[in-house]
């Protein structure tokens, strides 16, 4: 059980209450996403607060004991000992927890455990996946970049995605040369960086394709390409992320682009698109089995355009490339 | 000009330096909303910290000074004297800012300016429902719960929505008496209450609809409407939160119906979907002039259905329900 292993960690850190209060470690341990107010106070014996709003749903999906929430100013009472929270708890909510707030803690303890996957989450990683590649084949290009946006995110949303794992990006012609670049109501133009993500079940998907038309395009793509090759060929449990990141750097290094390829080469992702590891050459980390992370490299020439290709990669012994979409999909121009 | 007036409270409070990371803030005080990791320091020379990323359409966009972020841990040389931040900042961050996070102060002052919006805002806001209202004529009642939000939520977005301003909430039939039902693969059936929000340049709006089809339906929509007129109709600056909620509150109350209206009458919004004030019978705080609100009383009757109906009122001495939408929609049926 999730719970116990928690409470074993935090028993090592010293630490006798832990108030939890991201809806994603909520549903991390419980399986119940709250939709309001809601907390968790991890101690020896679980017990999740939730609104009455809530009430119904929490008690039929959540394995860990539901109350009906307690007014901020009580949460203190129900505390004791050593107190820790996560490092995203809001500084206006930590004051309420003690009368020093010097004496909390914060605990990596979540963190630390969602960045390798279960069996079970490594299958909705799956499912999300699935929904997002049915998907981009049919994104309309006829319009404009939101247009195309709207498109793909539809049929995500109605194949089962609770929404996109994050905004949706288009971005067409000169805008593609950001790896940011808000989709925009102008009209598609190539080449097309997509970059998009479903969520099913409040797990992620993350996959980036570029649709080329020009040789100068498709010489470009094929650096990323092979970058992006080399970056999965090394990818696997005790191998650093700075190793990963620097396989693709190199790569483009060595075509003469490595000042264009201005962000990392990917992260972890699962109930957050955002997780452990950072696939970053400044990061030490080392990969472990059952780590889901991006391989993402990408060249961003200012003023003409960029490349991206994106693809999520299970850490095995021998790794496995989850996504399972064409690299090129061009004939969907 | 809002920093000079940010600047002239945060003395007031005897503040040096604040630290700014939520993006709305940055948004509201610089005009630029980041795509990835910022900070603002609001000192005597404002500066936007931004990622490189971000440089371009941060130095196009930002009426503040923009500079290269710093890293965290150097943050804190950045700072000086009296330090503040918001209440919403990660205690994980928190403690970089300072050795002695008891020495961080909290302010308000955001909060304090956001909820009472400007000309140039509430125009962002009235676009934002326009774009909401069109869209529900679109919708699409043929399928699931699921294909009716995505519906929505298409429409709004090709029509300059950036996304929706929360979940699309789509609960019909028995799934309709909780009032954060989520959306579902179920077929519609009746009741079907809708709740959406488009954002326009990050302007949040919010509408809910209930369509009906029984008798019984129809006398619980009644009393929801004259519970919501009586409540639009106190709505005045000076006039408390719960004197707005009671208004609802009491005509459901003299129905038999009480104990279902289980949330507040209605909440502030802007760049964010809830803002101050909290329209509740426990709230005190009075309204003022160009606060926007929503007004949306609800009955949720167990195990049956329910009924909300929600509008946006812009707080004047005569007060304006800014939303046009006929309460009544049942033609798309």
């Amino acid at each position: 059980m999730k719970i116990n292993e928690i409470l074993s960690q935090l028993n090592d850190e010293n630490i006798d209450s832990m108030f939890v209060y991201s809806p994603e470690n909520i549903k991390y341990i419980s399986d119940f996403y709250p939709s309001s107010f809601a907390y968790l106070i991890i101690q020896d014996e679980p017990i999740l607060y939730v609104n009455s709003i809530d009430k119904e749903s929490a008690e039929e999906k959540s394995q860990i004991e539901t109350r009906d929430i307690v007014k901020f100013t009580e949460v203190k009472d129900l505390l004791k000992g050593n107190i820790a929270v996560e490092n995203s708890l809001d500084f206006g909510l930590v004051k309420y927890l003690s009368d020093d707030v010097s004496s909390i803690k914060t605990s990596e303890v979540f963190y630390n455990h969602r960045k390798t996957k279960t069996k079970e989450e490594i299958t909705k990683i799956r499912n999300s996946i699935g929904i997002a590649e049915n998907a981009i084949k049919e994104i309309d290009f006829t319009s404009t970049e939101k247009y195309a946006a709207a498109s793909l995110e539809f049929d995500m949303t109605i194949n089962g995605s609770i929404k996109p794992a994050f905004d949706t990006i288009v971005a067409s012609g000169k805008r593609s040369s950001s790896p940011h670049s808000e989709t925009s109501m102008n009209r598609v133009e190539t080449p097309i960086v997509v970059d998009w993500g479903a969520k099913y079940d409040y797990y992620c998907s993350d996959i980036t394709r570029t649709f080329i038309e020009t040789e100068r395009q498709d010489e470009i793509w094929n650096i990323v390409l092979e970058a992006q090759k080399a970056a999965i060929k090394t990818i696997a449990p005790g191998v650093s992320c700075a190793d990963v990141d620097n396989a693709a750097r190199d790569v483009i290094t060595e075509y003469g682009y490595g000042e264009y390829f201005i962000h990392s080469t990917g992260h972890g992702f699962g109930l957050e698109i955002h997780e452990d590891p950072v696939v970053s050459n400044k990061v030490d980390m080392l990969l472990e089995e059952n780590m889901v992370i991006t391989a993402e490299p990408g060249i961003y020439i200012p003023g003409e355009f960029g490349v991206r290709i994106e693809d999520d990669v299970l850490v095995k012994k021998n790794s496995e490339v989850l996504t399972t979409l064409d690299k090129k999909l061009d004939f969907l121009l």
